[in-house]
């Protein structure tokens, strides 16, 4: 019996004209990491589960892909979970990375500036735009709390989406101004709480999140001290302002502002572009606990499809892993949503194509060892070409280069044998040509 | 408590150099895909079970990585092993590409050419050179039974390994060579036993094929008739001439010579460079069932590692997704090993390196904004640089980017801010000059 030809949900399939899109992001991004001399690197698909449980919270837990230990018996008979697997399907670029530089401390040079491309795989339930198995494309500076390193970063956000013609906002904000926050209205020990409602004000609105907050335990008086932060309008100045004497009392909170000023300041005094495009949120949390100074994320202006690019400074992600006092700071960029961005906007290169410039016709044996003989001439000049393999109808032959969309067809029949010829036809003008082969390359070079 | 910093057995972490060098070899091949019109896909890491299981006989069954289902309790209660698992981890290329065809047929035009590379999973037992991850580089034509499309196939592999300055010998053989072997001894129905055998000649010698052809139940009468197979000499050509007489009572084997010399023939008459490494080799099988014409197989030359190219044509491969008919064929490359052979004889190019060429040593706040804004204008031109992140001591800049094997060291001090120059230190020779800095992109173009 044929087994049926499908795929598990949440995953895809890339055909190729959608692959040669992603690659033109993957490129891009890539190229840019490049020039400011991240390296790349790449870990394994699997990790220990020892290696990613309890690295993503509960939920993540329990969406991680985990694998079947080899060489089990067809019938399994109560065993707990983790004696049957040991391994997980990688859920995101970050912690694999805080394992490498743990694990490989020996061989690189610190500060140590890496990017990774590749696939992560979370067992979330698939919808639109949200997959189980989707690229990420991670940069990180480890070794170095150097706020240098987050002006780099946003400079590369910007000039990648530059590069990618995509109008972006790039929000930042700072843990410890979150830390501030919730230390002067008498609730330190609260920040998760806190950053996770605050993080939900533009979803959910004001009065769903001051109910979240009350049942989370907090008081209302803290509540009523949080609101102008809930309310905080005006460009990033007028908020850094605010901040400044709202969090007047609170040391962390002090030291998240200068971390933020300091970002702001060099980026005028160069007359960076960034400008334009960053801006102070205090709503930013970002959900994730690592993180300890400056939090990034960015969205698209054109299109409401969420962040398409995210991350922040982490003071002690490798402590996990055994080696404490280490920062690093990086971000994160979500190819699949960048290629929706970029589809819907209409925004990928015109020449983004799954074609070869030329076709051979193939009219059997003799004129096919030609066609090859010219291909040949061909690739010493870096054309692309195919050779129709077999001396099918001709009208078979001229159907395929049109839904090809293959611009020019080669084709040498006889006449073309005898007097050492090839008529090229240009196949959307119609327009044929006649050639000396010795010619050939040149015509297309 | 810390997790330790460790990954599954069998895997591996790729370190920037190490990435560096596998990227050539994946650009390489990919080149020369696109060259002759080959089109890139994916497929998703996980697929169906149902997709998987049966197509790599039972110790690929065995050898499956199996992704346990979501939302399973902590302890499993006796339950069946495919009860709690329904997808596994992609084992090869060829049977996703397969289920990937009949998914998409009304997608694709036919004769559909793709490329393919990604990384495969297998649970076999880590040694030197096997890895339970590991990548794949597969092309593939479908759709198309014109020997022409073996013509090219030999054609790519013998400009890749080419260009990538590996000697190889390129082996062929063909299916119903193999089949009419079996027939005219009188053993059709052994077909398998017998391959499998003949695959085995050059590592255990005649004696021990023989004893292993009589335990399969092959009576001796028909091994002294395949004798002259098993020690069969000579050039192709000569080969050739004898399973002309050999197999002159089988259909089927004369089949599979007239296949043969035609590849042999074409490529004589366009004096192909391909002829140097092609030898008909009776004793190829390639253990895989679903070879229905030519088999191909490539070793290097200089290093005794195995395989590192092989392939062949499948009649019917399409046919276990319910789509008959469909003849293909397409070569896998085997990228990790032939890493290991390029690491061996020393075959990378020199300038495959994990450096920059600019560092700029960092000398405080004002000094790293004059850094920023000349990499900006290195950047307008294509020229990669970092910035030391923090004005640390010089000892330890300039130790970083000795250790990083940075070319050349920008220095921006008091003085040249004031000049608004650069000196530039060639780390090499150890000489230093100074530059202005509306210069210093030109500089290093």
């Amino acid at each position: 019996m044929a087994s049926q030809a499908s795929i598990p949900k949440g995953t895809r399939d890339f055909l190729p004209l959608v692959m040669i899109k992603r690659n033109f992001i993957f490129q891009t991004i890539q190229e840019i990491f490049l020039l400011h001399g991240y390296l790349p690197i790449e870990t394994p698909a699997m990790e220990t589960l020892s290696t990613l449980m309890g690295k993503y919270g509960e939920e993540g837990d329990r969406l991680l892909f985990r694998i079947l230990n080899s060489g089990l018996p067809p019938v399994i008979e109560t065993k707990p979970l983790k004696e049957i697997t040991e391994k997980g399907l990688r859920y995101d670029l970050t912690v694999p990375f805080a394992r490498f530089v743990v694990q490989h401390r020996n061989e690189i040079n610190f500060p140590f500036k890496r990017y990774q491309i590749q696939p992560v795989w979370r067992g979330d339930r698939p919808q639109k735009g949200r997959y189980r198995e989707f690229y990420q494309c991670d940069i990180d500076v480890i070794g170095s709390n150097a706020l240098l390193n987050e002006i780099e970063l946003l400079n590369i956000i910007h000039l990648i989406f530059k590069k990618l013609n995509i109008n972006i906002t790039l929000k930042i904000n700072n843990r410890k101004i979150l830390a501030g926050i919730a230390e002067v209205i008498g609730q330190a020990n609260k920040l998760t709480d806190i950053t996770v409602a605050i993080d939900k004000i533009e979803k959910i609105g004001i009065e769903k999140v001051t109910e979240e907050l009350l049942a989370k335990g907090i008081p209302s008086t803290a509540i009523e001290k949080l609101k102008p932060i809930l309310t905080l309008q005006g460009n990033s100045e007028e908020r850094l302002a605010f901040l400044e004497t709202f969090l007047i009392n609170s040391e962390t909170g002090q030291k998240g502002i200068v971390e933020v000023r300091y970002l702001f300041e060099f980026l005028n005094s160069v007359k960076s572009p960034v400008l334009q495009e960053l801006e102070l949120d205090t709503s930013l949390a970002r959900g994730l606990n690592y993180y300890t100074g400056a939090i990034i994320e960015v969205k698209a202006n054109d299109v409401a499809i969420g962040s398409i690019c995210g991350g922040g400074r982490y003071d002690d992600l490798t402590g996990i892993f055994g080696m404490p006092n280490t920062s690093g700071v990086g971000v994160s960029f979500g190819a699949d949503r960048i290629f929706d961005v970029m589809e819907q906007l209409n925004l990928f290169p015109e020449n983004l194509q799954t074609t070869v410039p030329v076709m051979f016709v193939n009219f059997g044996e003799n004129e096919s060892r030609q066609a090859f003989l010219l291909q040949q001439e061909l690739l010493k000049n870096n054309i692309s070409s195919i050779i129709f393999p077999s001396a099918a109808k001709l009208k078979k032959q001229f159907d395929y280069a049109n839904k090809q969309h293959i611009p020019f067809v080669a084709i040498i029949g006889d006449k073309e044998m005898e007097n050492h010829t090839v008529s090229v036809k240009n196949m959307i003008t119609g327009e044929q040509e006649m050639i000396e082969q010795t010619k050939f390359a040149a015509f297309f070079r």
